[in-house]
């Protein structure tokens, strides 16, 4: 039987700032990606998000970003290596510390915006982040974009990996995703976009923006959750997923089941 | 065999600013309050500064703070009782994600400037800090001013408390400490303090700022390190109390040994 | 001829997050006070609010609060008067960059949030502001509460004052507001509100939750912009003033015109 | 008779940290680059700093940089023009309200760290800085890079600009710095250093590290004032063009005088 995760990015909120719709995504997701603090959300958000994953039994996961709250870790940074393992460690081990207030074990952790992009192309940030993973706690899995330096870093670590595949975006021949700049980048239809995460996790491929069709087989799905449309779309992902017979559930049954 | 523990604040350095002489400080006590990253520290400083905790075998604790880099932590803040705990729980673990990098196990947990002196006084503000210590792992010891709120709160919750004496600081009547802008706030000449500290672990008394005799034997001695004349008189303090038969050890053997 | 105006905090979206339906306020009222970075507000979102202010004709002020982003400034500090009148001048001079390069002066400071509160009723922190207001510039007004200490620092430093209404809170017999937490604080009904508004401007006189009447006639009414329930008493309280041949204009012309 | 100006970045202490020899820099140099609050300084510091300019007759300019603190700007960043006009205005209009409360005019604005590299060489970001000097007011001058892109946006502009020269820095052929991971970077002989800017002021020319002759002639020559090594080498240059007769004056001088 097939068996595939559905992430989500949550707990984006400060302070007196809301962001997303965490409830009704907790609702289509098996696993989150919780910020914390650098890019996005503050010590209590932390605390009520984790609550929040407890209470829906969803497996839960720190997504470190770069300390720039005004550029919401969107902005790249130049950094070190040894800057960005210890700014890694440091927000891991904060979610970490959430994650046992709550009764819960740390999953996984999912680099945020220019961490995750710079990294997946970077091989000594890649592994710096690896590091950062691997010295947070045993088991711990690092997710990132198939084929990327993530990937390779966590092989050449002993780090578990997950691989991540996106519902509303297209690919290009090579793997990476269409720049969010070029035509084809993002796929709006619900339909086609469940029926391409079908066929990923059934078929093992997608086909690519010139037609040419992919391998691969993701551990785990990104799904957004900033607005109603993308809620929408998570829901249709895993109700195709569930009519395929495909089982949704959290990433450790996936990555170990 | 009388036991106490001798304890200083480090880790205080942030990006390009240097704080304190660290490595001379280390070689004088036995149990280290690392700055978090609210009021002073950062990442990198915190990975360098677990580092040389490790090289010198000298016992971790993390030293929350408030939000407040500019003011170092030593402005009062009002926060919720739901914020500290939240603020706290999130410094801890951090700090405890690189006390497991370096092979260390978090041995406690002492609340800085504004914090400490807020929490001291307040039973709320105490409970939440304790049940944060509490929430973030087994055996972890809250080091706080003997008598304060800190010590009921712990004893609770079930927390491990220390109580804490300074050194260089005089004490009223009541226990408490005499506020800096009165004389008799600070003890300046070390052979001195030196000597006082000697009694309060060996007789379990100290002499109040009115020549009257407060009973009380604390578990850790608080030494500072930002000048060369706090590094002296912490050398000096352990040599009088290896003098006198102390044994001068981490925290932990003091409290459970 | 009766005059007052209407002012609104705005400007307080930060990066990603966004708060407020600026646009629609600004329709309502005649003075904004725009937040400045340091609870609220960024560079950029500075620039985007007073760019709508000089097309809305709507006249600028500083909203300068405390150094706390994930407390929304509401969180008192305990800050010395140096610090506040350092705090607030920087934030003057910031948003008063954003004035000039849109081509409006800077009219007038209104402290925020917890700042506001502890500067009413302490008279060094009030100085300090005042202070802050009068180095920033010739002629521009300190806003606050009628009866604080703002008025009296005000008065002492030769500072142009105005002082502010609300038109959706009721008040004690002292004329201070009565405390959000006891029964009274608020006043929901949108026709209310505006009655009580118009009696300020024309009778000068407000009746407090024991029935008593206060005298005092307000330069300017405080709207919030932050829910459409807050814009529509805006918009009723701005048609009752016109109604009652009331002048709503900004508040340069009312207290100079 | 030939002039220069001789600047240095002060001002960079933050809260409890203490950078630099602010008061000893103070009597060698014409000009100083206050930090204003992002990499650098905050605004208790950035009072003192004005004033101790204004006693010491020191011309002030404003040094803003990226926000990252922990990265003391020296970090590179991907910001828009946009964010880098807001980010700049901002800083120039806070700085320049300490200048007003100081009795000074602010004189120029001088980028620092990654915010000077990147925008020496990005004609975007070159002219979004220059948009952001020019809107902060009439005569304040942009000082950067000779032969920089700073260069060309202030002329398109129509904003005053001074070319700055390094006294301790290599220089290739094109006039450009040699970096400092390479060989010659950095001239730590005094007295060749001190030579070397007699040369560029009175001879307009400057030996290149493959022994050819650059021209140009710099209106300011950028000092450091971290190190004692510093101080004596900024004192050390200012004689040896006292002593070959160039006037050593602030910038205003230099440019229009």
């Amino acid at each position: 039987m097939y068996k595939v995760d559905l992430n989500s990015d949550i707990g984006e909120s400060f302070g007196a700032y809301k962001m997303g719709d965490d409830a009704a995504i907790l609702e289509a997701v098996t696993s989150a990606n919780v910020a914390c603090g650098f890019h996005a959300g503050d010590p209590l958000v932390m605390q009520k998000t984790l609550t929040a994953c407890a209470r829906r039994g969803v497996a839960a996961g720190a997504h470190p970003g770069y300390p720039d709250l005004v550029g919401f870790g969107r902005r790249n940074m130049k950094c070190t290596p040894d800057e960005e393992y210890a700014d890694c460690l440091y927000q891991i081990g904060a979610l970490k510390a959430f994650c046992r207030a709550n009764g819960l074990v740390l999953q996984h952790v999912k680099p945020h915006g220019a961490m995750y992009n710079q990294g997946a192309k970077d091989a000594a940030l890649a592994k710096a982040i690896a590091q950062a993973v691997k010295d947070s706690g045993e088991g711990v899995i690092l997710m990132g974009l198939a084929n990327s330096e993530f990937e390779k870093a966590a092989a050449e670590l002993g780090v578990p990996f997950a691989a991540e595949a996106f519902a509303d975006r297209g690919y290009l021949p090579d793997g990476s995703l269409v720049p969010r700049s070029q035509p084809g980048a993002l796929i709006r239809d619900v339909k086609a976009a469940a029926a391409r995460v079908v066929r990923m996790v059934v078929e093992g491929t997608v086909e690519a923006i010139d037609g040419s069709v992919i391998k691969f087989r993701p551990h785990s799905i990104c799904m957004h959750g900033d607005t109603p449309e993308a809620v929408e779309m998570a829901k249709a992902v895993r109700a195709a997923l569930e009519r395929a017979g495909v089982k949704v559930t959290n990433l450790k049954e996936v990555v170990w089941g």
